[in-house]
């Protein structure tokens, strides 16, 4: 197992400078913090936390890091850990962080410094910079899983699974899977589980993307799926299928008869669409289930089951 | 002026417990607290929060508190007010009340007594539980105003006149207003200003809602909407106008060649909509404008423009 000075020694810096840079990373210049969390992570160095924690004694202050908040999927989670965190006496503060470049990583670290522990939703980083946060501090993964970090993962593959048997079964005999964002560790896992089941049931599946999982891309997408000939569509994300559907009927196709789109319940129940699959993550309970490991401890890694529902 | 004597014989309890109530929140029961904001509030004191923050020391924290996280609305705010602070070496928290409850403004005053200062967007509750807050520490408000309390709101009001002006202008006779949530502090100068625009341009109006800013609300609106026999539609969110257009597309209603809809500019960009006006805020110039406040102590009342384009 690497010692402290292993580390010092693949950083080039003594004992005392990783030391400070791993317990307050605020007191170190950022590209020295970089370095030095890097070599840590190389070496798969762990911080006895529980006894540099006690030293220090407890903030009350956790850490919920998004992405971005532009997508309201996040924002049932975040109330679901804030009333999960208040149990506990914590205050919960949210944080804007994608983690894809080392100046963040630096910074997310200091903020590291000031809690007592994070929840990093679907982080977009490399495994490593994430792997550097949780080095400073006990953290706990939404929606994306690193071997060896504790995470809490909505299960949507399975979800979308389901949801492409359900629609072979309806008669559907193409079907259209829309891809998320570059760089979504979730996306891979659904594209997978959609190609299997079509396979099983014997139905043409074409994968499209990667799309960012916005209104403009889902209008943007209409033509590409309509080459397809495809009668059913899986789209990534709610923004990505209200672009869709609206110019899919914008060009007078009509939606659900001729082609369903699958969305969040809250749109097929709106429209009405008989048909239509559902793909509804609770996260609320994801965003308690995060806590509840952040809090115990425990190095778990969680599969929640996603609800599909079909309109009648 | 009110003096802390005034305030104990008021709300019954002596000096000290009114004191503590003041300016350590967190030590006094949630009955307690209310009851001595209440009568705080109800005699105009103000406490002199320069002393007292300086007699306790800079904590280094603000927060940013919004109604609910699921309005992207907020989140360019948010941003804008985060890079401000880091700016000022202040660590941004952000948390979700919507301050409607007399319970909701003690434990928010309890988080107020752990931060410097307090940004509150667009709270819904009544007058007194807004300033029960800014007893505990300065804020500022975003998307409201209060007489005596420094904000900043974007002036749609002024928009939604300009288009209405420019729907007009281009032919529209009977225009359509789908106001906002009940409790929205913006939604009833938008109708009045919607309803004076267009009596001076001798155009019709209609007023409809209130609505939830949500894709249901807009789509369960689009019988009321043509019934009305509007060519044109002013909704107050982008959600609702979202709902709506994919209603009348749905019922084979073209759009925007039968009937227009205002949105933000991502969405009318996207679809390619001519004649359609496109209403947005920049969210990160209102948090830059509120931390600038909020840093400089101005009791200042702004109202940011808010810009209007036509798709062509």
């Amino acid at each position: 197992m690497a010692t402290l000075a292993d580390v010092a020694a693949l950083a080039g810096y003594n004992k005392s400078t990783v030391s400070r840079a791993l317990t307050r990373p605020e007191m170190v210049a950022p590209e020295t913090l970089t370095r030095i969390l890097g070599a840590a992570d190389q070496l798969g160095y762990v911080l006895n936390r529980t006894a540099s924690q006690l030293a220090r004694g407890r903030t009350g202050l956790a850490a919920f890091v998004v992405p971005t908040l532009e997508n309201a999927f996040f924002a049932p989670i975040i109330g679901g850990a804030q009333a999960r965190a208040a149990a506990s006496d914590l205050h919960l503060t949210v944080t804007v962080a994608p983690l894809t470049t080392s100046a963040e990583v630096a910074a997310l670290s200091r903020l590291a410094s000031q809690v007592d522990g994070l929840i990093l939703a679907a982080p977009r980083g490399e495994d490593a910079h994430v792997r550097a946060i949780g080095t400073v501090k006990p953290i706990v993964l939404v929606d994306r899983e690193i071997p060896g970090l504790p995470s809490v993962v909505a299960d949507t593959a399975t979800a979308i699974g389901t949801v492409v048997t359900g629609l072979a079964a309806r008669g559907h005999r193409r079907i259209a899977y829309l891809g998320g964002p570059a760089g979504s560790w979730q996306d891979p896992g659904r594209a997978a589980s959609a190609s299997s089941a079509a396979a099983l049931a014997g139905v043409e599946l074409s994968v499209h993307g990667p799309f960012p999982a916005t209104f403009a891309a889902g209008v943007a997408s209409a033509e590409e799926v309509l080459a397809t000939g495809a009668t059913a569509v899986v789209p990534y994300a709610t923004a990505l299928a209200l672009g869709l559907m609206l110019a899919l009927r914008g060009r007078g196709v009509h939606v659900p008869e001729d082609v369903v789109v699958s969305a969040e319940a809250t749109v097929t129940d709106a429209l009405g669409a008989p048909g239509t699959p559902a793909i509804d993550v609770d996260g609320e309970e994801l965003g308690r289930a995060a806590m509840d490991l952040l809090t115990s401890g425990t190095d778990e890694t969680r599969r929640l089951p996603v609800h599909v529902t079909w309109s009648s």
